[in-house]
């Protein structure tokens, strides 16, 4: 329902035409495409979330059983837009490839997509390093999420604080980009180091890469949280969709 | 053993036909049932809970070794009353409905249950809220706990805080329900805001849903335990049954 | 703001004898009482929730520097509804009674109170009981905040887990009451004994007693988070008028 | 340093004007400002920071003995550029204004500031809201923060959860900032609630506000970062600078 | 080497029939038992264990690869002492009696033993109790170790605190034991409440059941260090070896 | 109450001398001495822990209120018996003091006793070993209570793992103590070196000295949890009282 | 490039044989050999490392996938020099071999390795003492590390403290080693008494050894981390690498 | 006792001019000199340390009553030898500086110091640098401590990794020092990036410095313990005194 359409509908229980009962119930029922399996409700898509965000839902397949997951993705399949499924192993997306071909696997960030209409071409710039190979799974994710999200994306790799210099090649990437995503793990220094060479906004994404006293990425995590460059913001553990989320919003919104 | 029942042994005593040491033995044996493998006791059923709690034992199947678990299985058949059996996976189910082929296995809540007697019609009403559609089994549990035990239960699923729309669409349901189980993992916040939107108790479930730095479940049970809203109590991570159970204590309690 | 008030409101929408305009502006301003100091805004009080609670708004002293804490006062006075301030200590009492005279401090839970209008009689019946004598201050919290909402309150204190005789005294007050609250520091046990004795809903409350190990409360809390009673539910460490609340709202829903 | 210095000081190395040995010295003394106390370096001012990120140096006053802060101040005063000291308490305040009569204190937030030159008219709008009076002072630290770095700045304090109308009473505000300062204690779900409704950036804040399980912090920090809105970042707990911080960064890149 | 050896040998170096160079060598080599595999010492066997401790050396499987295990097994049998290995799976263990038949299997326990010379008959009493089924594991662990060490013991299980009649049950075995083990996970508060009955010393074990807030066990383990019974104290979560170990050290020292 | 009252009672009840309701108010009020102020209960003395446990009730100053600690004390000094006040700082204690001569003050291990008959003299031997000078609080703690307890205490002061010959040098006390006290903050290694030296059992006490990664002691207590001496037990983190009293406990129980 | 290479290159833009430009590029691009799979750029050799550190660059197989480890492998083997491949598992390492097969694999430490050259003979000593037999593979990882770096080394392994004669049998180790690495797991106290005992750098190493509160290492660790001994410091938990890299480091730099 | 006395007396054991008792009784008293007040042993000088580690005694302040700080202080002045007293704060040092003049007090790293006899120089280079001003007193006793124990010492301060120029300024203190003391609060990023730009040994020392998620040190202690650079081991949180300890030991070591 858009702006406008609300506007609208107001206007007519204001002169009459609409009563307000009505009004109740098309406010009540519109937003939202409840999906239902065995007389159950399972999920409610937020088909507003396009009119409020300029995004379309995102689905997460963790924790999903794979007939809900289905499920949920056939009716957004349904809807013709832009579809992003995050978090999906290799076995469960190729079962939901054979049921809707119409869907792209992406195995390295664990993604789904299908982009049903011709794109507009991605705008601005944004970066996404990265600490280590190990670290890449996160990265990818980041990067597609923000491709996804209308976005030019470039990424610079296995760049780790330990050796400065493979950080320091990509000085132009440094000084072009509108925002930046750091993916690293074990001590999560990279974004800390990046942040008090760049003036521009820091995301950065701690990874569960690492053992021990790494506690599964808390220990890349506080040191995000704690860091001494004030342009850095953080993401929970391995949230490559997130970091990619709002960088795309940031780029998105620094167009001239 | 009945609360008459004591009355009478004691005026037994006092009338001198009984004696001490008989009296002494009933009290000790009766409220148990004690079973036995290979000689050694494996379990005491607790035959006087139902007294002095109105509802059946309810068996925990984690942690019970299957041969453990069928045998504390069969003896609580023996006694006709209605019988819940919850954690139980899809494997350990179907192995015990071989056994026992009066038993009935609800996959999703991943729980046993028997209903050997007709059910009184249920009464009052609890409602059953969750955020995400990972969230189904926990809410699931809870919701045929509290059917189990007696109580109406309406669901509402999939009604996260980051759409409120969808969960300010079940506003009939959040003005009659006598009492609300809230489901959520994550950042568990829709206790909160359910709490905020009622006048009613509210018990929080945290899940295990998430990733990173949700720790299992503890990022949603520390939000919960920190609701900025008076009227929520929080059970344990995944919780379900605790829930349920107390739902339908307050629900029963709270008839005219 | 009344349900009847806003059923009128938006049938003056229906007939044109309110513009949308205004109709937005009525519900937007409404339903709080927003406080400034020095031009800015400090607080909103939330005047609706008593109609959708059912209770006055309740205010936490701390954390709230006192030229905040004072001006809110005022303002909620002049309400003229009973009030209850939390977790005040003395000093600050002392200077909120003498800007307050009809104040009345309560030093042991560390709150202060004013009842303006006769009370209807106190109903039902809440137990409040606690493992030592160093849990008293939160017990009394609780059992003032449930006399505050209108519940009769009885008390069984120093009843720990280590001399069940001292809890086993209570037997009439455990066959009674419609609710118990249970407050416990150190291993927090004592809410599970109780919970394996009655078949109503208890309310456990962890308290910061103890040292060491006890980490705070947190021992206590996860004790009762993991109660083997079914029919216990916690709220957060030292939260005393949590459970107050919760359970003055069971005993008054389950009045007959 | 200005860019076009180093471009310079590069070509006189190429074209002979300046040796190899001269170009490093200049390079390594330049960037940053040293200062000593007893012939001791106790801090090195980093006067490049204004080039690279475009706002001058800020103090962390916390953690520094006084001697060594006001060492520090004197010197950044010398630069006669906008100043930002945070976290300075109201004692070693009144001791630096006694010193330094032309800084500004600001008791609230607990910074100190100095404007030396006539400002250009800040611009965008940043949008800071928070959950309770409690959570104000790291509110006021960020607005503060995001005011002297060139944004327009519009506060909504106390509108928390389980009062949702309290929030959407700012709906203009929703609808007009550019990026969203969101501050809270406790369970701390208000970011995911305003990250629901809006499609810009939301900065997310944990305060230390609350007690018991609330951990210092600890939980309204894991339930932001595990957010299910998408546009949800966070920092750590209380830190409202750098909230205000990377709120003006964004707000600044996205002006037309 | 037991004392008199020990002292024989001194005497022998100070009446000139032993070198100081010799003593040294004998003293240095031999209290253990060195074990290789491909030219590595993998383990020292402590022979001296049993003078000092009056048992033999106890095998940890876990953690040992299998020829370590098999190797350090087959040199343990060459003393011909009572041995226990314990933590050991059922595959393992399997795999270790086709290559030592003599030894014995328990599966519940996942203990496994040999006892090569007729018992003296098992002396005192300690009682092994335990709140539910799911402890069972580690209650026989303790129960087994106990008896391999020369201790009478008695067991009675499943009487968790929440029916409180099935712990009074076992009133006799309160009464007679010299040392208790009370092995309980999710809350552990079984063992407070048997000290509470008791003035014997009790070994508390948590034990890592449950689910969610249990934290594998940490809930039950800070249970037990906090009891408010003093003469509670506790072992590593599920070492029933240790307490079995502890108790029938107190036990035998108990012996008139 | 003695057991032989006890059985009188029931024998009273069973030849008609004793009704059952007149039985049933002996034995619910007699074991306890309820302490009042303010018309409110504050404690209930558990004046039959002497006959369950041999020992006086002890008093836990810490987290009372000094008016209820006053009250306490009094009624307890009516009792006549041994009295030991644990965890009083120095100025409660003189208060304590001023008000009841009778009281002794320890300043080191903070408590204050009262032995008002002529003791029995002390028997067996109980070792106290500490790790260093800042753990020698705790270890007095130990050592007064299970002197009051009736035991013969010898202590071995400032002996940690890093000098082993300090540890050495008490060989006579390793061999003869029939029970071990030790106490040790940081990494708490010296319960494991003391363990494999002795074949006695081993009550291990962390302390809460160290910094930084030491947590408050839980460091030291995670150590012993896991020491790799099977002869260890262990109790809270700087529970000096609880060591004393299971030593004083298992020392008296292996008497001849 | 080696330090003269870099001083020539400044001089040729002194002197104007080398522009500004390409020696820009020359600086970026040369110190690492970048790796590329379809396209995507999966690490950056750091061939400068040797240089900086005199070691080859060591891949840590953990959590890279078979493709990318594959990849850096071969690229890694062109250079010809010594090769150190960690915590890679039996499946994996056979993969790889059977790519490469000049490569060696060790299966306890889970390491492979290349020497392409005679080496020099190795030199100084560095001794890797254990605590227990599940500790092996750790300290075997350390040992391996230590001796492809250039270093003697002996290991003296099995030797936990709870039986001291075990270690003082390694007292010739103990007197001629360089520097220490001490690995053990539980509560981690061997590396405190090895500290006391020598003068020379200890190398303290925690393992995941355990079980229950052992939480993975961390006991260990923080047991290390708070060591009375002073020449202790500490690696990651299982970073039987890291021990054994610093430690060759300090045997290289001890050499006369 | 020096080796050569040892071995002397041991000969006369050999000889007979020297009883088994009597040796036993010099090998028992010798190594520790006592130190009691009021009968009661309250420290061991361990005045072997010398002998075995080259350095004298260092007594830590923080934890020890000010009566044991001044009696173990008075003995080893009586040693006449280097001694250094850490973590004592402002008070304590006046007080005790009263008592025994000869000391010096060193207020910024909270030491104090004598040295009786003159020094021989300084040998080698120890590199302490630090990330911030907050950092300097931890830096401070590092740097204090080397010096105390023969080292010399350069030290660069305030060189956090969001300035890299300011740390890349100390290019010739990276390239000569023998052993790096590295300390850092907030995200502890610092100690990996100079690992990666040394070949050297570095320790890395958490500071406590932050707040929030810093946890008192936590985040960056993990952070250290987590580094991407190999070279790296750490110490405590805040233990500049430990890293000094090791460093000079390193140096010393590494002497031609």
């Amino acid at each position: 329902m858009s702006p406008n359409q609300l506007k609208n509908m107001l206007e007519q229980v204001a002169n009459g035409t609409l009563t307000v009962q009505n009004a109740l119930s098309q406010l009540k029922h519109f937003p939202t495409d409840t999906i239902q399996q065995q007389g159950q409700t399972i999920a409610q898509l937020d088909t507003h979330r396009e009119l409020r965000h300029g995004f379309p839902e995102v689905i997460l397949a963790q924790g999903k059983k794979f007939a809900h997951l289905n499920a949920i993705t056939s009716r957004a399949l349904n809807h013709k837009r832009n579809l992003l499924i995050t978090r999906i192993g290799k076995k469960r997306a190729a079962k939901l490839l054979a049921n809707h071909p119409q869907l792209t696997h992406h195995p390295l960030p664990r993604c789904v997509t299908w982009q049903p209409t011709a794109n507009q071409p991605n705008i601005g710039l944004v970066a996404v390093l990265c600490a280590g190979t190990s670290d890449l799974a996160v990265a990818e994710e980041a990067a597609l999420t923000a491709r996804m999200l209308g976005a030019q994306v470039e990424t610079h790799y296995d760049a780790g604080v330990a050796g400065l210099h493979r950080l320091l090649a990509a000085s132009t990437l440094l000084q072009t980009a509108r925002v930046f995503i750091v993916v690293a793990g074990m001590e999560g220094a990279l974004p800390s180091v990046v942040g008090g060479l760049v003036d521009r906004p820091v995301i950065a994404v701690p990874t569960s890469q690492g053992y021990g006293a790494s506690l599964g990425g808390i220990a890349a995590l506080l040191g995000m949280l704690n860091s001494c460059a004030s342009n850095v913001t953080t993401v929970n553990i391995d949230n490559g969709f997130g970091a990619g989320y709002v960088a795309a919003l940031i780029n998105r919104t620094s167009m001239p």
